[in-house]
């Protein structure tokens, strides 16, 4: 008997479940695998043997697009790093997949899964087992992971991003008085999202006045010189920065204290980064500021997906399962661009040695050189990656989601 | 020549474009009119004769549909309460209608837009002038506008709010581990909104596992014991509550200090009450808690507008240029419910001095007696409310908006 297992790792996104339907749909077709196991909770649930039957769940084309409209991660996830060092660990999996007779391993998710995927995969190579395949499947909204053109996940969050700038636009619009509203967009280390702001100008509408991404060192002092030359000509400003905006010390501008007005809070990081701006504007221009965090709706916003996006995602949970199955292991799958209008792309493989603990970021040469705006090229990259409106189902007015699972209802044997 | 005059104040909302809408149709097809000036920024628009001609730029059923699409107050708005001592305002109004020869005004907004159209109306009839028709129409997403079943607006953010909570709880349920995320509605008096995460449940989803609305005194100490209660039986906590909560001295949540853990802010009042929250019960539980604000996004967001709301915010631009041009004058379109199933309603017209300066609540009788759900009564009455989706128009990927006028493209005389 050969069967698969499918996992689900990192936060969650809107197309993370359109990646366990196209890798459900693959081996469907292929006659080769007996069984399609789907562990609860990640890596965690795979040690913990929480299993559940991935075929039941999915027999249907309506119960495939439900799951592919469901946000987050319908197999749950967990946050755990394997240690490298710790031989038992991996001699437990290996343990758990011949127990239940796993030949195919496809791990969903960002940097920590990935990491995961190839500790795993050298520790076959090195104790010579050959008839146990693993592969990665990318997944984060932060569209950091190297070696793909981008991130299933991403186009979504882009999407609800755009529009909501969009939609934030004209409310900010609507008073003669001057007013700064600072949104936070998620983000640490790239501003992948946080650029996704300015294709709220795609509609029609003007976009935020200002954006300013974590790849360059923020100043507070330029920052409010951009804020008082805009408020020169129109009264409502719309400003978008990433949550992980730092100084040229590299301290977290949501850490800093002393004259930017953080320090009115006794605990300094349990505060925004939008939040920090706002009293900053506030002590040192005086007009009218809110700040907005567009927190966990960002990454789970399904009922605004973008079609490419969940395409895309589905299409890498088939190359993901493809491969396995034709013998490859210890690979991502990937999608490569091919050309930007008409917007092609081409699916492949790829080193999971290069991908895992790496970061991409938004090339410095996308960015303008004043660090508060994005250039062209980067809106060229972000513009197909939002294209398309999913039919979502709806139930007396409310999205309808998927589920693979009922908490506690999985088999161990 | 008779003229007519539209103008919106109080916060935005999705819906309240679409009344201008249904009140220009009302006209077009009425014969009785010249021209249809819209005033930009709502009262302070008329003082400062801030006017643009609402024929062109309404011309077309897709400029109708895009209007009725975009999100906030496409004529802008104010907060602008007259005093009702000062003659020379009223005077002044009168002025201006005079000079632009305004037979008809309808005024669209919430309380404080109903305590204008009150006022004015009464000074016309002290006056003595009976050439001159004031009508309100009802907008607010709070719902809280008396002698009318409920308020343009409030269904398109009820239905932001189930759809966000429905897409919230799945987010939620990922992790196995204990975690409490509680989001903050808008409502500083009523809890219409909040009221409407329970909407959530009609999707199939859990819904949220409590509700606290400002109708009911907010007992901290209940509220940590439904936590821990609730954290017995399941990992992932998604609570609600109102932006408004008090607690039996009549204090808001969100500026309690002492024992609360609300103290850490040197600056209470720029804390939200979810934020206060969260600092609780990570003091007093010290499991992992978040706190979300729905912020400004409950109100814009156009894109899952609910299409009973449009219908019936059209439906009352309608009635209010009906009613006007049929001589009504100091009163307000509203819409009363016949039946919720199958819902019906019926448009009307009721007094101004029932409505401005008061507040409707929840029924008490619609909560839960330990103040942390909401009952059947009220489920029936939101229901109805949230129906239907709107297809939206979409440029690049991004919904695209109306515009009525350019900033500083309005004429005066």
């Amino acid at each position: 008997m050969k069967n698969m297992l499918l996992a689900q790792s990192g936060g969650p996104s809107a197309a993370i479940n359109a990646t366990i339907a196209g890798a459900v749909e693959r081996v469907l077709t292929s006659g080769q695998v007996d069984r399609i196991y789907g562990a609860v909770n990640g890596i965690k649930g795979v040690f913990e043997e929480r299993f559940v039957d991935l075929r039941e769940p999915l027999s249907s084309p309506q119960q495939i697009k439900r799951l592919c409209h469901t946000p987050a991660a319908a197999l749950g996830s967990c946050r755990m790093k394997l240690r490298a060092d710790d031989e038992s660990l991996f001699e437990r999996l290996i343990a758990v997949f011949r127990k239940y007779e796993i030949s195919y391993f496809i791990y969903i998710g960002g940097n920590d899964s990935m990491d995961t995927v190839c500790k795993l995969s050298r520790y076959l190579k090195e104790k010579g087992i050959d008839d146990i395949f693993v592969m990665g499947a990318p997944k984060t909204i932060d569209n950091d992971l190297m070696h793909t053109d981008h991130c299933p996940g991403y186009g979504s969050a882009a999407k609800y991003i755009a529009a909501t700038f969009a939609e934030l636009r004209c409310d900010c619009n609507v008073y003669d008085v001057p007013a700064v509203t600072i949104v936070e967009v998620m983000g640490r280390n790239a501003g992948w999202l946080t650029a996704a702001s300015a294709l709220s100008r795609l509609g029609g509408g003007e976009g935020p006045d200002a954006i300013y991404l974590c790849e360059t060192v923020f100043d507070p002092e330029q920052f409010l010189c951009d804020i008082k030359e805009r408020l020169q000509k129109k009264d409502a400003l719309l400003i978008a920065v990433s949550e992980g905006l730092r100084d040229k010390n590299g301290s977290y501008i949501c850490e800093l204290s002393g004259s930017s007005g953080c320090d009115v809070f006794g605990h300094t990081q349990l505060s925004g980064t939008a939040k920090c701006l706002e009293y900053l504007v506030r002590e040192r221009i005086g007009c009218k500021v809110r700040s907005i965090e567009l927190s966990l709706m960002q990454r789970c916003a399904s009922h605004l997906a973008s079609a490419t996006d969940l395409y895309e995602s589905r299409m890498l949970g088939m190359t993901a399962a493809d491969r396995c199955l034709c013998g490859e292991s210890g690979r991502m799958a990937v999608v490569e661009r091919v050309s930007d209008e008409p917007y092609r792309v081409r699916y492949g493989s790829a080193d999971l040695s290069g991908i895992a603990n790496e970061e991409k970021k938004i090339p410095l040469e996308w960015i303008a050189p004043q660090g508060n705006d994005i250039l062209e090229p980067l809106l060229t990259y972000m513009k197909p990656l939002i294209l398309g409106e999913e039919p979502i189902e709806y139930c007396g007015g409310v999205p309808v989601h998927g589920a693979l699972y009922d908490a506690g209802d999985y088999f161990s044997r």
